[in-house]
């Protein structure tokens, strides 16, 4: 049976009801208090308009200050809240409503059209989300506590076959989560933690639990901006960041020589290892950069590489945190093998798929673990490309590219990218002459993210295969010397 | 089910190889890596010995650097120990083996007559625990998660009836109630707590749990001694401290004109609240004290004043931890009733006890909060003397006291002493004119431990009752104006 705590805004705004939760560049500042009162105003709209305990519900948003409020609103009721990646097109979010088997879409107001297109032949109601909730008193029936074991977020991701899959958050995993970063990272009263990620996706969305794990003040971007981010740093006290690397890399050049003041303590670095000339040059202006790794399914960072041993360990993503397992399948210490992960932050499994029968998961990385114990990933899962912090999942985009009449065979890998760190190409067999890239890109169009569409296409021969006929997505790029663009 | 977390001392000799576990004043020094091998080899040890899992052992020692040794090499084999108050009589110990079933007692050198003398007879067997644990190789069969499940210590406490029963602590007791306390408190990477309350109370316990699972370093000393604390605090770098009230009273007055370190963080204090102007004291010389509610059954404390709210809330014990929960049984609101607690951190239960069916606790302790949600207790469990630091239970001593031949009647209560806080006085009622304190002295000698023999004695005529029989403590006093000492 999982432990049952009191719910956690209503702790935190009865512990800290002045202390401030959220602050926005644009001038919001609410107390947990503050924030505390819309969130159950919230929930009282959201039962009166008929949503219930274990209901499952999307939640279509970028970073509004609203964002908050409709997850801790949901976390009143009961609810399950399947939270949409914004930029997705509304064929794939209309996938996600059905396989989740959603009742209803809550959507801001900027994405109402997305939000009508991806309910369209679905039975899902969209309703939009008034960001004012409306006043009323207290009406009772909203939860008292939070339970460990009970489902709250759905957050989607794909994997081999190219079929997105809702991984389940319980309570527990994000509440474990916050804890074991809190048991890393340490815990001051005057943390103040700057989210420039979306919300909809687990690294953003942690930050939110942690502020009411912690008691933590967030400061709310709506989507990266370094100018916002350098000043939050210099002139907001703000002592933590949550950054891909594409974002460090602009905000060590804007660093400027005096660099960073000593109450920013650190810069949680998601999606890869980091190149070592970065490194060298956040630690000479003071930015202390802990590269982690994590997924979805880890609710957040599982393994974590402090700024001492970013230059004695480089490329390692650290050692596993206080609350979780890693280890990898590999009979021979040291050698590479698939990553394995467990603990209490760990997703128990997927909606709508089979159960997993062990409690520990595999990752599907390949790494190894030095004498130390450091981890170094070497391979990410099935040639997973990350591009702007966003997961692309070739096998996807091969989907749909070989949907397109006059395409025979697809192949998606990734380039390296100034901008993107990396973006997506594709590899396309003809079945005749006359399709055009203008063909394809018109197909993909509203079927695709932009972030999943590819940056290049080439016209080739034959895909690089092996002898059980597999794609060797790693040779793809082989062929342009021989292809024609 | 409960979580299930790698074995924490394993886990911090891997995060923190390094980084000192344990400090004495008479200079030990032992890292993570030391304390994890020598409790794994004493581990091997107790194997050695048949020691198995689910065994019920029972450990006699004082505050030695072995004592952590000790108790972490119980959670490797997955015994259940039961921590034995020093001070308590041969008898008194006895009782507590019995009851908990224990089939071998482990002792300090130093204790060796009144571990032998409190097996006798019982059948249990008394092992003296060999400090150095023998060197060996690593054997294998060392557990190697901690399950927040399975019971891992217990504690005697008295209650209503006199008779101690054993509270049974899970890991997960002891996990929740350390993070919930770094939750309140905070956690740096220089955190470094002094232990000068026993280790086998949970006071003393839960530090050296919280050195585990944050990786933080323990100052551990054998007993309280002002000139040794003080010391530490301005040279050895201690941020943290546990302590009873006249305790304080000592350090406040030992701190002289210069005070406290800005480095020295929390003095966190038990037992009751404390004068305010022993308060303000603290206040001039930067000690930020924590006044604290708890008790065995809540794992350590479970509500906490901060410093901040110290005079504004004077005699408070503050606001319940992030992950408890704390309620008045009374149906008007900030009216005085029962408090009663809930969490994780709270026992399940006693040994050999009935169940208790709800998830809550009943303390026995009177409270009340006022409009902002602070407890203030006012009356505590059963007429409950503390004394240094020590609960004393009247009902207890005054069943040993009324065996006594010649003895009719007995009544305990407590009244102040300078030293003690609190010391255990006796009303006895006579059977006849021939006995005098020497006899009762005689007989309580070796029944009840030094703390809990009355300091006075006073004979009186009868006892004061209400109407339906029942001995009013608080109304013994009364009598010492018309009885005859």
């Amino acid at each position: 049976m999982g432990e049952k705590i009191p719910h956690w805004l209503d702790k935190q705004a009865f512990l800290n009801p002045e202390k401030t939760a959220l602050e926005t560049p644009e001038g919001h500042v609410w107390t947990f208090s503050e924030l505390q009162e819309r969130s159950r105003q919230m929930a009282y709209d959201l039962k009166r308009m008929g949503v219930e305990e274990g209901d499952h519900i999307a939640f279509l948003s970028g970073n509004d200050i609203h964002f908050p409020v409709f997850i801790h609103a949901v976390s009143y009721i009961g609810a399950v809240v399947v939270l949409l990646n914004t930029r997705l097109t509304a064929p794939e979010i209309s996938y996600q409503l059905q396989d989740a088997d959603v009742s209803r879409l809550f959507f801001a107001a900027s994405l109402t059209e997305k939000a009508y297109q991806a309910v369209e032949g679905t039975g899902v109601k969209a309703v939009e989300c008034i960001n004012e909730p409306s006043v009323s008193r207290e009406e009772g029936g909203l939860k008292k506590e939070i339970d460990f074991d009970a489902p709250y977020t759905m957050m989607y991701t794909s994997g081999t076959t190219g079929n997105p899959k809702a991984v389940i958050h319980t309570y527990g995993n994000h509440w474990y989560s916050a804890a074991a970063s809190a048991l890393n990272l340490g815990l001051t009263p005057d943390d103040k933690w700057l989210i420039c990620l979306p919300l909809f996706h687990v690294g953003g969305f942690s930050v939110l639990i942690k502020s009411v794990v912690y008691g933590m003040s967030v400061y709310l971007m709506d989507k990266f901006n370094q100018e916002q981010v350098h000043e939050a740093v210099m002139d907001k006290h703000v002592t933590h960041a949550s950054v891909v690397t594409v974002m460090l890399q602009h905000l060590v050049k804007r660093a400027g020589s005096s660099g960073y003041p000593d109450t920013f303590r650190c810069m949680l670095l998601g999606g890869g290892p980091v190149p070592n000339v970065l490194l060298k040059n956040c630690s000479q202006k003071g930015i202390p950069v802990f590269q982690t790794y994590g997924m979805t399914e880890t609710s957040s960072q599982i393994a974590t590489l402090s700024p001492a041993s970013a230059f004695d360990k480089a490329g390692s993503a650290g050692k596993a945190l206080s609350l979780a397992q890693l280890w990898i399948d590999t009979p021979v210490p040291g050698e590479i093998g698939e990553i394995i992960v467990q603990g209490p932050m760990v997703s128990k499994g997927y909606y709508n798929r089979p159960a997993r029968q062990e409690s520990y998961i595999h990752t599907g990385d390949l790494g190894y673990q030095d004498e130390d114990g450091f981890l170094y990933v070497v391979d990410r899962v099935k040639d997973m490309i990350i591009s702007g912090g966003e997961n692309v999942y070739p096998a996807e985009i091969e989907s749909v590219l070989s949907e397109i009449p006059g395409v025979k065979e697809a192949g998606v890998t990734g380039r390296p990218d100034d901008r993107w760190g990396e973006v997506p190409a594709a590899f396309l067999v003809a079945e005749n002459e006359t399709i055009r890239n203008a063909d394809i890109y018109r197909y993909i169009g509203d079927r695709l993210a932009k972030y999943k569409q590819p940056a290049d296409i080439y016209w080739v021969q034959e895909l690089p295969r092996n002898a059980s006929n597999k794609l060797l997505r790693r040779k793809l790029f082989s062929l342009t010397e021989g292809g024609d663009q």
